[in-house]
């Protein structure tokens, strides 16, 4: 079962209060696909610029992820700067460069028609809609969104919300998008928008995921250092959709071990910056975390 | 197994985004005693004035909850006025007048000097040394505390941490008391105070206990609607030590699960004002819905 990622491949400039990184890979789409490469093949469909470095593209290779829809285009590569709070749930953002992604129209290459697991990550409705109209056919969209989207593409995201399977957003988005304080009416809401399931990301407080039938409550892996937040909810959309593919199980069962093994994969990304936890991560490592996560939270037994 | 609380019996004015409740029953021994009940024989240790009610005692004595040791002085009882911000977890004290508490020492009935279980709710932590002075032999003793005996009576507190076995809090206050901001290092730090297990309440996002040898992660109960946080932390230590007691169970998995259950009898606590939603609860709710926390949870088979 191969997945698609559609998103911002970036230059991150990153200051926590532990320590910072200048230009280092970012972006949303690179984030789920390292998350998600542990499990199943993956395809970005994004756009950097010239002065993209082959190291990072060998990062992306050494992971079997396949870069057909990754467009090199002339200008500079997406850049992001922001800065971190002691309190790691807020950011700022000090600079936000487009670049050569102003203007981007994904287009997918042939062999990417017919996809199976598809995440459109948090760029333009806009985009993610046209994405949507390139696909011949899938099992699965799930896509995530930001507040700008929010408040200055609420039409398009709604034709998006519309067609998709599953929303994956942080609590402030839900309650945003859904105009609820609390947060299982927030869910609700947004379920009546078209979702089948939305995933609320509630960061070190873990995750909730809501459907019509039921609802699954996870914290999350407990850490006694974080030196950089940035990622961790796109690594986790990537282990998750991962796990779903590798399992090809569409039960309830296998889609809460999905959000298990996306949480252990965002508990290794802000182990370090950017995507270094994620470029060392074995496997093996992957499992035995998910053992310890079942140790953390079973009563059952 | 009989459980000991002492702590205070008040009355509470409150004020939330969902309503307000004027001079209703409040205080940390109530609310514990209260979610005690459902699952062994409690006792309190403290005070009232004189214009305390007998619809209040008559609520106790409901309960079965033994009154020996509830002194009545002449003057008024303790009155708390706090209002709650639209993020119910933000909340001012209004008012504070400590009334027949001022000068209070506990003196433990004859009867209730061969404890079993222990709460030490949030009192000045001399009081809490007073009352464990009195205690003959003790099974388990729990303890809780608030940023105003950190900032003023820490060494009192520290001699109390050094006598305990568990210290139950909630995380800014984990943070105050350990000087540490990342929540697994708090609750390590701590651990070397003196005891042996710390429980973190989080709020709507659940508690985690640490211990030297394991961690446990749980998340709240998701409710549509919370009309009044007020007493949910000193039920969840009731609901907890009660289903200790009621289990008779020191292993690591019974704590777990009497976790739980304290967060199942917390969750009905902010249904309503007060003590409204424990005063009509049954033990039936109480054991459904812990099996709706079951499948609220369970990944793992």
């Amino acid at each position: 079962m191969s997945i698609l990622v559609v998103g911002t491949v970036a230059f991150d400039s990153i200051e926590t209060p532990s320590g910072s990184a200048e230009r280092v890979l970012g972006g949303s789409a690179s984030y789920f696909a390292m998350g998600a490469s542990f499990f199943a093949p993956v395809r970005i469909v994004g756009v950097v610029g010239k002065d993209f470095p082959e190291e990072y593209i060998d990062l992306f290779q050494r992971r079997n992820i396949d870069l057909q829809g990754l467009r090199r285009e002339s200008g500079d590569t997406f850049h992001w700067r922001g800065r971190y709070h002691e309190d790691l749930n807020v950011r700022d953002t000090v600079e936000l460069h487009l670049n050569v992604l102003a203007g981007f129209v994904p287009r997918l290459p042939e062999a990417y028609r017919d996809a199976e697991y598809v995440f459109l990550g948090n760029i333009d409705p806009e985009m993610q809609l046209e994405v949507l109209s390139q696909l011949r056919c899938f099992r699965m969209v799930a896509c995530d969104t930001m507040d700008h989207w929010i408040h200055n593409s609420l039409p398009a995201l709604r034709k998006v919300l519309g067609k998709i399977e599953m929303l994956v957003v942080n609590d402030s988005e839900a309650r945003l998008l859904s105009g609820e304080t609390n947060i299982v009416r927030a869910a609700r809401a947004i379920l009546k928008m078209g979702p089948k399931t939305v995933l609320i990301k509630r960061g070190e407080y873990g995750v909730l995921q809501f459907s019509e039938s039921a609802v699954f409550a996870v914290p999350a892996y407990p850490l006694e250092e974080v030196f950089d937040p940035t990622g961790a909810g796109d690594s986790f959309a990537g282990g998750f959709l991962g796990q779903l593919a590798r399992s090809a199980n569409a039960g309830e069962g296998a889609a809460r071990r999905a959000i298990v093994y996306g949480s252990v994969v965002a508990s290794f990304t802000v182990e370090d910056f950017g995507l270094k936890r994620l470029g060392s991560l074995s496997m093996e490592e992957i499992e035995e975390r998910y053992r310890r996560f079942v140790a953390l939270t079973d009563f059952h037994s």
